[in-house]
């Protein structure tokens, strides 16, 4: 069967739900990457786990590419169709399936956002706490393993994600993990999957880990003098055992955008941003016990939010740098660098990285989950210029080398997708190639969101 | 090339510690199960991750099946040779390699059990939680996906284990995870070998989160006039959020046992032992916290431990709860069940266990880890009386069916070796082929553990 049969076929199964327009094409050519527009075949939007599958013995029978799609949100590249082929946008799959308070999970489907979740959720005293920033898919955020300024505390996708339903390559539908908080029946499928980006099955369901809001919270931020300062801080708060909820590192490039920015008025420096969650007496207690850490480290300007506005001031600000430096910046697109490194490595990471693009032609702030060892660089470029994409491309690489070199990875959170498959032999050494004899397994056609991730058998890699 | 001639060549390459003497055959042909001895063709002490691997490779040309053994702690037949071939111990390999106190890290040898990593580290202020009662290998441990009293704060292997040495099926090693304390770089390869019972591989390595020694720790012991009060203490306990370290349910036939062999003087009724792990602070706000749901739900006889001895001798009496049952029934054998299942079911769970139980021929108490929905009954049998191994056979069965029927698991802990496998199917649907497609791929001749967790192909399953 040819791919043009295939979508005869599939508009058949669809109806007006798998769309050929070149606005809808377009629409999914490209997301928040660096990588040039890569329009697919067709878009399918379905409704049901059946349609999901029927679509997948189709697209098998052709071998017709399929690659997923949530919120466009991902950054190297996971939900473009290099190859062509079909996008299987997940957009009315977005429903609550089932809260279980008293079990503090729930069920949804893979085309809610976590902001939808935790708005439906605002009643019942719970949250989902995985927060990447952007309002990403809860499905998006599983295949790529997300996390952001909360993993610290409640950990990533990787923890959260109880169960999937997956739709498997040849059309088969599995249901992964169980109810229950732990088990040892077998292999681990669900965290097989979690961070699989797509190549080893469409995610249609999935079983999420609840947490009770807390009773109090209190942020802070805080100035210092020196980078080293901040992230002694870090390391000493960790090792204390002080249960953050968030702590943020962000340069005094970034203050210096979120001051012009988002009219913050903040002492141009590098910071930490906190937050504790707990009871009343727990989270006073935690505060007071960073603070002291802070001042011995040199911390100034301490400004306590505790009051709900402030916070949401404070976390919506953080979360807008990504566009707050470009808005800073306009013309400009921005590469994002994602290393993490054991967090004993991590101020030398972060000042050989600070070093490393103040010697550069191009500029970009460094912020991070440091309480995770996690920092990204927002690098800045005229897309025009062939030598500003080469200097931040460069500068990444660096980044990639020194984290490997430190015993690290070359994505925290952003997964790989096409933009860090490169690096993959450099990380994983024989266990990538594992990898591609997971993947030739559970997908021997290659039609699972083909290029991305796994060795390219096709150019013997 | 036969058997005989790969032990031949093994012999070449072990010298001595390739021994194929009835004494320590016998020695390794059953673990702490209630299946019958398998004695294998040979036990190996391999030294180094390249001895491992070139057994494996002198295995793998001969077809001859190779099993791991830790310390012979597991359940469910995992260590045992039911197909010959060569049992792999890892006593040589027990050291630890490199402790990083400032990324709360360590580097093992998978031979080493979790009291002497524990023993060794203490200095440093740091501890590895993961505590499944037994002195088991840190190996097995990761290999069966162990958990036990402290997972409901530290969570299980699953969590603590952050990157592993493995030697594939062909002699093949490859290092999985980071040292960074997360990342998004392609398939968890970590979390697919932990829990998968030497069927994919050998551990030759494990990096192991560690924490810090909390500053303060109370334990205390409760009883209740039923059952339910102390289930619903502990759901709310969790819904509150309260960070308990430890919270362990015991029915009224343990805590008889209890008073009978360790000597203690608790009131005859189920209770709950609780742990809490904080600054002083913390630890006094949770355990008052603990205290008010505990009395609201029919709570008395508080008795808090505060002082090291006396939690030592709580936990002590705890962890020997299976050997105090077996030595309060002599000439008796023990089948411990192992069900997990939502929180919600746990008062249903036990209450219809306890009253199958009570309808049998057997006896035997109810524990478990109630924080997580885990619990066991250490069901009692006479081995010379075939009506009673049925007996506890049907028992667990029907706990089992319970469990799945309630969205739960046929085993939180112990694995599934050959114990379990006739359940994998019910729990899996789907899935469990795809673990056999996996295991295919990985170990086309199936040489790694024969015949456990995964479907018996030539059997046709």
């Amino acid at each position: 069967m040819t791919v043009q049969a295939a979508l005869d076929e599939l508009h058949l199964l669809l109806g007006d739900r798998l769309s050929r327009s070149k606005s809808e094409l377009d629409q999914h050519a490209t997301s928040e990457t660096y990588f040039p527009p890569a329009p697919p075949d067709a878009v399918a939007f379905p409704q049901t786990t059946e349609e999901v599958s029927a679509l997948m013995k189709i697209c098998a029978r052709a071998q017709c590419p399929v690659v997923g799609w949530g919120a466009g949100t991902s950054l190297e590249g996971q939900a473009q169709a290099f190859s062509g082929g079909v996008v299987v946008d997940f957009r009315l799959m977005n429903k609550v399936l089932a809260v279980s308070a008293e079990d503090m999970d729930v069920r949804v489907q893979p085309g809610l956002t976590r902001e939808a979740l935790n708005e439906e959720l605002r009643a019942t005293g719970l949250f989902f706490p995985v927060d990447p920033g952007a309002n990403a898919s809860l499905g998006g955020m599983a295949m790529t393993r997300a996390s952001g300024t909360t993993a610290v505390r409640y950990g990533t996708m990787r923890d959260n994600v109880m169960g999937l339903e997956v739709v498997l390559a040849d059309g088969r539908v599995i249901r992964t993990g169980t109810r229950a908080r732990k088990s040892s029946a077998g292999y681990d499928l669900t965290a097989l999957m979690v961070g699989s980006e797509g190549t080893l099955g469409l995610v249609t369901e999935l079983t999420l880990r609840l947490r009770g809001q807390p009773e109090a919270i209190t942020a802070a931020v805080c100035a210092f003098d020196a980078m080293s300062g901040a992230v002694e801080t870090v390391i000493e708060t960790i090792q204390m055992g002080i249960p953050m909820a968030r702590i943020e590192f962000v340069d005094a490039a970034m203050v210096s955008i979120f001051n012009k920015v988002n009219g913050a008025s903040l002492p141009e420096g590098p910071h930490l941003m906190v937050e504790f969650h707990g009871a009343q007496a727990e989270v006073r207690a935690q505060a007071e016990s960073f603070g002291t850490i802070a001042k011995t480290h040199g911390a100034v300007g301490f400004d306590w939010a505790t009051r709900p506005e402030d916070r949401t001031r404070l976390w919506d600000m953080r979360h807008r740098a990504h566009w707050s430096t470009l808005a800073h910046a306009p013309g400009k697109r921005a590469l994002v660098t994602d290393i993490c490194v054991p967090i004993s490595r991590l101020a030398q990471a972060v000042e050989d990285t600070a070093a490393d693009i103040a010697k550069s032609i191009v500029t970009g702030p460094i912020l991070g989950h440091v309480g995770d060892g996690n920092f990204h660089a927002i690098l800045l470029f005229d897309p025009s210029a062939a030598e500003e994409l080469a200097a931040v491309k460069a500068l990444s690489h660096r980044m990639v080398e020194r984290a490997l070199a430190m015993g690290g990875t070359a994505t925290g959170e952003h997964g790989i997708g096409i933009g860090k498959t490169a690096y993959m032999q450099a990380e994983h050494g024989e266990g990538w190639q594992v990898m591609g004899t997971l993947k030739a397994a559970l997908d021997p056609a290659g039609i699972l969101n083909p290029g991305k991730l796994v060795p390219r058998r096709d150019l013997g890699l």
